[in-house]
């Protein structure tokens, strides 16, 4: 049995492996859930990725002698990079297009991961990670519009909401849902002019709300960051 | 002389016109520089349009025995509102709506007003407000990213960044102006299919970042705002 934990910006995820295949998973945890979650059933191997929180922190608070990976800029990958600021590159978006990699390899991939923020990356036939795009996640718009502003409210998201919005909150949905979808397909076009057979994955918590009115072929792997974290354990593994 | 006043989110705008003619205008004004430029030369009428501040505040601050009218949902109007919550109607949307009316009489219009929010609003050939989007303006989904996030940094805009970002600011750059752009040139479409001869006119302060980049004809008219609020303000003298 392998897991691999998620922690981000907002919460932690834990998935349970045996081979590359993804048996289940928990989402939603606090640091201390996260704690037990994997304490209630010892790994093999495990592997921690945060953009929040230090892997010395996991290990200490777990307090077990195990190996434990922790992805950092440092560590080996079955893909390749081509960025220029690998140090700060987010380890969601690395999995997730180490992950979009493993399931279709020898293809021009484009992750759109919706989660705390959107992000698009490139994944080039030659598994080469070329970079892409970071924008506001569709709750972080919501939030702004909200936070940022004396009179605007906090509305929460809504599927398919009218075009035209004959109140300030359909206004704000609309402005938001349909906003996030317009971004999405004009940047998929202009990825798709240069790569005519790019191969788009979408995952995320969000990506549901807007899989069904993407013009296909998309194709939605909610769980890939998971698989890919899996997929770069695995790799580290057979280096030993 | 007219005065016209738009107080928004972030700071306030002063237009002086003569008749229809914008004749000058300051901007980022605090509300203490707001009255002293008002103080400076006395108009005939004057209007108040605030998001923020309340007209009595102004009315008390200027001190003087002036009849300054205040754009209210109970105001007026060269338009008509088919829209819902009326009394949560931004100020701003209805004063650029007007403006876009008074200078295309007759044709189906739509307003992307690019502030603190990004607004696009529809107005039709017979002056009739229908509603429409609002979604975080460029420099919000920026501050956004950074504030709502542990590792993101604040990054500033960019006029057209590279497609795909090779760091983390290039794809936020990226991700905010190629995502605002993609964006627009989506509602637009949407809009265009439903209405071929609508005319789009953009106004605000991160206009000029993309009215090069969206497909024309698009008009950018940059006083939007304050040309509708002199509109309002000399229907309302009219109608004395």
């Amino acid at each position: 049995m392998n897991i691999v934990i998620d922690s981000g910006n907002t919460y932690s995820k834990v998935g349970w492996f045996r081979e590359e295949k993804l048996i289940r998973y928990t989402t939603h945890l606090t640091f201390s859930e996260l704690i037990e979650a994997v304490r209630s059933e010892m790994p093999e191997n495990i592997l921690f990725s945060s953009v929040s929180y230090n892997a010395a922190d996991f290990e200490s608070a777990l307090g077990k002698s195990l190996k434990i990976y922790n992805l950092s800029p440092e560590t080996p990958l079955p893909i390749t990079k081509n960025y220029d600021t690998p140090q700060t590159l987010g380890a969601d978006r690395i999995a997730a297009s180490a992950g979009a990699n493993f399931l279709y390899p020898g293809e021009d991939l484009v992750v759109i991961d919706m989660g705390t923020c959107i992000t698009y990356d490139l994944i080039d036939k030659d598994a080469v990670f070329q970079g892409g795009l970071i924008s506001p996640g569709v709750k972080m718009r919501f939030n702004a519009m909200h936070s940022f502003t004396k009179r605007l409210p906090l509305v929460e998201p809504e599927p398919e909401p009218p075009l035209i919005g004959k109140s300030t909150r359909s206004a704000m949905q609309s402005g938001v849902m349909n906003g996030v979808l317009a971004e999405m397909q004009g940047i998929i076009e202009k990825y798709r002019h240069n790569s005519p057979d790019l191969r788009v994955l979408l995952c995320g918590g969000d990506a549901a709300f807007f899989e069904s009115s993407l013009k296909p072929p998309i194709f939605a792997v909610p769980e890939l960051v998971l698989i890919g974290l899996n997929r770069i354990l695995t790799y580290n593994v057979s280096l030993q």
